[in-house]
């Protein structure tokens, strides 16, 4: 296993289907395989070791026997697929501490190997694949009406699903949009309610003042988009960033593939609530790598049910924390798979 | 830098030099580099990133700076230390769910390769190295009498002092001992006071009952022992394992020359207490690495105002923790010494 590092990008095209293709999917969802979580759990009492006494390391090796269907659980082939799209709603007011601009300086940075995600990458010897969600056409600002159009929300889900390609161990997440926080606060309280801003927080770095203006911009999106509100595909057509739109879809096509699935931060967490939003149990192959300080992750996390991995106080997103995490992921199949049993080991079994 | 592990065995003799000689320590322990932090600080400004936004990253990584005073901290020649020692609570009171021959065995099951360390090893790229502390000769009970003579002590702590050996980028410290949980209890309470029932808990998996046994047994030591409680290494002799003991030692020897220190669980974190409590300063060179299952823990983190970096409701010690997380500071030195600046990347600075 040998660090290596891929880039890729892709355009998107408009097409013709339409978002009840993919509302066809939540009914038929594929679940983990039992017989290899029941015989995983098995594997782990027979460790030299006290049962249990690996916590979430020895969830981890069993969760992911389960979705891979194997009794060597592995972390090998890993990709690490950052989303990138640009937002009408950062073009049109001051929702970010950087310009718009930086999107696409960002996307050039992760090429030419210079963001922390490239780095994060070595250490996990992951591939590393950028999707250019059409940087250079923002969508529409969502204050003012939906962010995308049906079509182009289509597209942009079409375009996520291919990241979860046939043959990977996992599939990590990240996503970079100047703005982004913005529509993924805005996609959060049209998905869950609640006072706008209470879903709004700092993002890159905006003062109180700024804080004020995306709870204000999100409470005249609800306004202009609240046809939406029902469904929560359509939530994303009208809130979300085509980054966004993608990330949902690559979640739903690693479901359909039981691809195991780590989540980055606050955006792409939101990405992933749309489906959870659509059937509960949608994100039982995701794990979430880390609690962001965007503090309204916490609570996203909350309505998700899930409990994050680490908690840095990091709040980069371009999937670093969900990168970072790879290497925990690899120990526990290490452990799984190399440790001795107590038979094999001579080690005597608990007295009592 | 390919997976190694070596493995040795050393018994300890006794030798005539007394406490007093480490005591004369604390007045001289080492501060990091002032210089070498405040250029890391800089220089983690300076990187395409909005400051501050890879929260614990940062800071491990400048904290690395400071230790090793290295412009470009690095995790490379790391070892996991794991200390092995038999107590005579356990071999006189039934306050393990497992037997005390099972420390002799998870040492062979160490050299052998079998253990949770071992894999854990193979995945952060570290020496794993075992320093028998005279495993085949328990301590002493002590809920009649102190666990070690000052030699015996003294011994252990020289001991462990050994392992801080120079040119380590980090010292990741952990321990093995049937009955340990009981002697750091002891030793917490000892050091902090309070309730001794507050300091114990299941450790590999004791019931209510056997939880009660360590809190008397506690109890009982904490009179035979009395003359021992107005000084901390007083406190490590009489109620500390030769095991806990060496860990005091390695990381005060770990300090001396300026080595970074990630501590395992409750059981290494109560060694670390000694240090603590003689000086407050004298632990600024350790990590923790996570929060153990073990419920003392948490209370004994609040006293050494230490966060750990995961709480993954882990409590098999041997260094499990301590192990994990190395990845994870490796990946803080990539970020650091090999991401692109603003200016040399083209990306726009804040524009606020």
């Amino acid at each position: 296993m040998t660090a290596t590092s891929k880039f890729s990008s892709s355009k998107v095209n408009a097409c013709d289907t339409s978002l009840d293709e993919f509302r066809a999917l939540f009914p038929i969802l594929p679940e983990p395989h039992r017989d290899y979580i029941e015989r995983a759990q098995a594997h782990q009492q027979d460790l030299t070791k006290p049962a249990g006494s690996l916590g979430r390391l020895e969830e981890i090796a069993i969760w992911l026997a389960g979705w891979q269907g194997r009794d060597a659980p592995r972390i090998e082939m890993t990709r690490i697929a950052i989303f990138a799209g640009s937002h009408g709603v950062a073009s049109a007011h001051p929702v970010s501490a950087f310009p718009v601009e930086v999107t696409a300086q960002m996307v050039a940075n992760f090429h030419t190997g210079g963001a922390a995600i490239n780095q994060i990458c070595k250490i996990a010897e992951s591939e590393l694949q950028i999707y250019d969600m059409n940087v250079e056409t923002p969508t529409a600002d969502f204050s003012t009406g939906p962010a995308m159009s049906e079509a182009d929300c289509v597209v942009a889900l079409a375009m996520g699903m291919t990241s979860a390609s046939e043959g990977l161990d996992a599939l990590a997440i990240g996503e970079m949009g100047i703005g982004a926080t913005t529509s993924a606060s805005a996609l959060c309280c049209a998905l869950f309610g609640g006072d706008p801003e209470d879903w709004c927080g700092p993002g890159t770095g905006v003062d109180a003042d700024g804080i004020k203006l995306k709870a204000h911009l999100i409470a005249e999106g609800l306004k202009v988009n609240a046809a939406a509100l029902k469904d929560p595909l359509s939530c994303l057509a009208a809130f979300g960033g085509r980054e966004i739109a993608a990330i949902t879809g690559a979640i739903l096509a690693a479901r359909m593939a039981r691809i195991p699935v780590i989540l980055d931060g606050f955006i792409v967490s939101a990405a992933a609530a749309v489906l959870h939003k659509a059937d509960p149990t949608a994100l039982d192959h995701c794990l979430i790598a880390h609690n962001s300080a965007e503090p309204a992750h916490k609570k996203l996390l909350e309505h998700l049910g899930k409990t994050p991995l680490l908690d840095f106080n990091m709040r980069l997103g371009e999937g670093s924390g969900a990168g970072l995490v790879i290497p925990l992921l690899r120990t526990a199949c290490a452990i799984h798979n190399g440790m001795a049993t107590f038979s094999g080991a001579g080690v005597d079994t608990k007295t009592s």
